[in-house]
């Protein structure tokens, strides 16, 4: 029984894949697990956790796209993704996948939870800050402004082209999945459990994702002291740029794995403000996850991904 | 000597008045304010307070869209226009045109200071949480995302399609000229100085801007208290539209004179979250500056903006 | 039975009328067209023809803003719509709904079929040329870019806000149902059949369409016969907007009722080049037919068009 | 004296570069010159004129993406560019660029113009059939729909966001200097001297165009003919892509170095009816012009390609 798939059928549904016809796509089938390495999944939430259990089994490298291993505690899954969590199991063995901090469990890892697109934005600016204890774990405000891919590729009149254009809203406010995904991976990564208020919005982009971070400054902390602790971090990170003296934008950064981020210090308030650009679609998705991939063979961690 | 613009003219720097061949345009001149009864000024910073002078000597109304005489502090003017003010005699007399806050002033007054774009979007909002102690004056986050006719029409790289398009960015982020207005109209309003922290976003829409702020609920007070205090000041309140229960999005507002916001708490971290749109060039400029005008000449307040 | 539709519902399907909330909205139903003067019908295809005998045997003028009624030809209509037409009877009293040229059958018409958008922007420029003998009937070509709400208010991948920006498309080339309708209008104003090729692209903007036409002058006829054809047949005309020297762009009528177009003489080949804008949701919809409803009532013409 | 471009100028002006800081960026100095093998020449009009003959004086291979050396005839760059051409001893050795009808004068060549991105999407999806004799020579219709960074990166009014964003028009009809260069290049490589009525469009998006052609038949070509004839040049061109029963959208190629067309046949009027999509940028633009090098230097013509 053949999988592959035709052609002219790859064509009507990406019909952008027209200079890609030497590659080749079969449909899923077991035997396909068989003959790989690295399994990528990108699949609506749930359907990950019912195939990764076989493919690990067959010692297969499960390297998931979506939600289903991101949090250990399934409690969370189940009030943000209204679901129950059926491979409680296999969550033990799952490595949050920002290489940026998690590189050597990553190295080793079987079975990979790559971040959403709003925690990889929202995170890397504020890990370091708060693991040298130079902001507050209150009053942190994140506000996000996303392009309409982020949301997937399906037809509804909420992601219409007329109802999308010349507007901007929020949406999922203090109900949006990232949210306990944010707050686990801070606290994995820091010891800390800060508290933040998350704001995603909608505006008519593609792709990317705009944050803009305000939080306070510690008492004896200063923009040298972030300076100092994001080159601690991230000096050698090939796919993190910081800056204090320019905004990033959307466009710097689109197609590429890249995040870029500034830092100022607002000064009628005294706040610390921070600006971070990704690609959702690269660093926010496909992008990191090759990135893990990379760290997981053993290859340069920038494969392909130049 | 003739002042009368030639249909060619006009049409050949706004094609789209093409079915308005019965309205007339002339040039500046001294001779025009005599025959009118109210003036608009529409003007770069600083051209207005070298002309209200001697409209004002003629008995004119004067409604100046732009910042001259927003601010009583001329300190701030100049931290903020960099520009001295040279028209400080008229600052007593200038009324800040938010009809929803000063509509008494507004009916007998000689020179308005029509608001600015970002603050009538936050101040509409806030003004009757702070007036009524139902907020603290700490932490308060204002995220707005403008259109890009926020920025006038004018050609420049920074506002050229292909920069602008499928990007987004923050700028002026502690140096915006509606920083210091905000804080004026708010302590004036209310009586309180609330320190907040202001940042001004560009996302790719023509017009409108779509605001998000944050802040903490003072230990009393409750999402009721919330909704009574806007009923009591917005309830009569023409162009004032406001739920707890669905976030508006630019587009529900563009080519009206209206401001429509929203109210929830976010229950992790227990901020009020407030959401407000508004039409950059309506409500928050010309719609409004006829408001003004309709109050200054004694007409409904609604006349010509629905 | 109330048919009464409560705001709350009207509101979440379209928000931007929260500034209208002293209008009611109503279920249809058979008592609400007993109230009612004029009846506008905008259904899909195919149901206007059941529900439009039962009011016009009320005594009720109907304008359909669908195409059940624009040709006379059934067959056409049934191979373009792919459906069979189920009122045949009614088509001697439909009067097809272009003031510019049936104004005196549009005052005492019961029926009126409103045009298509596409029809309205390619019908305007060219009948005029045609009727004065001053174009060839061969080698017409109208090629036309839309906007998206042409499609109508619906959730399809196709419409998706990521299909459709950043893009630029043809569609339906030969298929599409506003074919016949130029060829049947086009012989009814002018008596004649001219050969054309219309092909009907996508473009990533909302509303507004702007059409290119290309033909061949007749041997005898210049530029000038030209712009003498369009005064001859639109120096009145409150909506028509003509001239030799400024291409238009669709900002230019965007939110009005105008078609505006340009026409200039292509050295090299030798043809003339035609250039019309329109709203497509205004001229090309719900404008048009209010002006036909103007006309209709005895109104005048532009009565809540400007 | 260095001519090393400092990164953070680099970055201030391409803000996108940020994931590039291993390249380098030097200013232009002859000394430049004589270090490279090949030499790409982006320059306003008129500039490459002047540089060129220095650089091939030197041995040096260049790649000229203007339109200096496009066109022959000197009396055609001075009509359409406005300016005389003082380098017309270069233009016998200009080679143009199309590298799937020039292959092998562009693999000797040592001085290659670029062609243009009109050009490029009209001329390959016509010439087989004109060198075929499939097509008639007259009532040639090109219509092309093109994205705004075909103007260049220049701050002006016309191609502010506001002023381009839901719109679209026609311009410099009849005036391009696309026309000369499209005349003299099917010329070139058919023999024949077609008459055709080219129409440039501007519409909101970045990057892409989208041509649609409309010619007649020959008496006695058939579609089939028509597919044989693409195949015949195309087969193995690596960056062609044709098909006859899907359109292509824009989106289909962009950030590629393919042209994807489609054709059939207009049944009421019997026109044959082209599609064709590129990305300006790239197979319009530097692409081309890394196709021509590839071919130039002897390397695979895809290397860096794909």
């Amino acid at each position: 029984m053949s999988s592959w798939i035709d052609w002219a059928s790859v064509r009507s549904l990406y019909p952008w894949f027209n200079g890609s016809k030497d590659k080749t796509f079969e449909l899923y089938t077991p035997d396909l697990v068989e003959k790989s390495d690295v399994v990528f999944l990108a699949l609506p939430s749930g359907e990950a956790m019912k195939l990764a259990p076989q493919m690990l089994a067959k010692g297969k490298k499960v390297i998931d796209l979506g939600g289903d291993f991101r949090m250990q505690d399934t409690n969370l899954y189940s009030t943000y993704y209204q679901a129950e969590h059926t491979a409680k199991g296999l969550l033990p063995e799952a490595v949050y996948g920002l290489p940026e901090w998690n590189c050597e469990s990553i190295r080793t890892a079987k079975l990979i939870a790559n971040p959403g697109c709003y925690p990889t934005a929202a995170i890397l600016p504020l890990a370091p800050l708060l693991k040298e204890g130079l902001i507050e774990q209150q009053n942190i405000t994140i506000n996000s402004l996303s392009g309409i891919s982020g949301a997937g590729r399906a037809g509804s009149v909420e992601l219409s082209f007329c109802e999308v254009n010349e507007s901007a809203s929020a949406y999922k406010v203090g109900t949006h999945q990232h949210i306990p995904e944010i707050a686990t991976a801070l606290e994995s990564i820091t010891g800390l459990a800060p508290e933040f208020t998350f704001i995603p919005h909608i505006i008519p982009i593609i792709r990317g994702i705009f944050t803009t971070i305000t939080c306070d400054l510690t008492r004896s902390a200063s923009l040298d002291d972030v300076t100092l602790a994001f080159e601690k971090y991230y000096a050698d990170a090939p796919f993190v740029d910081f800056t204090s003296n320019q905004i990033p934008a959307i466009k710097d950064v689109v197609n590429t794995n890249m995040i870029s981020f500034s830092f100022s210090e607002y000064q009628k308030s005294g706040k610390l403000v921070l600006h971070s650009v990704i690609d959702n679609l690269i660093k926010g998705a496909a992008g990191q996850a090759v990135q893990n991939m990379n760290l997981m063979c053993g290859f340069s961690e920038c494969e392909g991904l130049r």
